[in-house]
């Protein structure tokens, strides 16, 4: 049921904008609970580079006096992978098209990520 | 020389805005350039946080079909780290504070990263 709830706040999120091309729910461990990724995508993969990305997100806000770590954005020329935490546990990785309109993407994916934190 | 001139392209980022509270020229390993920080930030602990970022950002990038690396952005709850390759040998890494305007600080960065590119 919960699988099917994060899904469907996932498929909503990547509707509001043609921007967002793959979204997922991941624990903070790397493990997935849920996604909506084109077949390009591979889950493993998504789960395993956000959880690694955060835990270094984590160390580097610590040791550069950020506090405590909320979002990491990597901008590559082909586009945009931006991880939020959903609560404590989870943690909302999207990615984006490179011309995406960055604020639009922050405000929807703040949304969707206090509802799956509600969920979990 | 080139030093100079990079400590006064940093010193001169740091001015354009009250929310950018540090700056640095970082080498690609990791080894510091030019940095203008306040007393509290180590000039060593920015190259290899940064340089661990961008090494772990440009794996992610390739890895979830992102292209090429150009920037990493970090959000704790109290300010930002904004990393930004300064031609391909260099980095320009960026603390801001935690309410900073986003869009003028990336325009700021993206200006002074040229100046630095075409120094180095």
């Amino acid at each position: 049921m919960r699988a099917e709830m994060l899904t469907s706040i996932l498929s909503e999120l990547n509707g509001t904008s043609a921007d967002i091309e793959a979204s997922g729910v991941i624990s903070t461990d790397g493990l997935m609970m849920a996604a909506v990724l084109p077949q390009n995508l591979d889950e493993d993969r998504v789960g395993a580079m956000s959880a690694a990305m955060l835990s270094l997100g984590d160390r580097t806000a610590q040791e550069l006096a950020r506090g405590a770590l909320e979002q990491v954005l990597i901008k590559g020329d082909k586009g945009y992978v931006l991880m939020t935490y959903a609560g404590k546990e989870a943690v909302l990785t999207v990615m984006a098209k490179p011309n995406a309109k960055l604020g639009l993407i922050f405000l929807d994916v703040k949304r969707a990520a206090e509802s799956i934190a509600g969920l979990i």
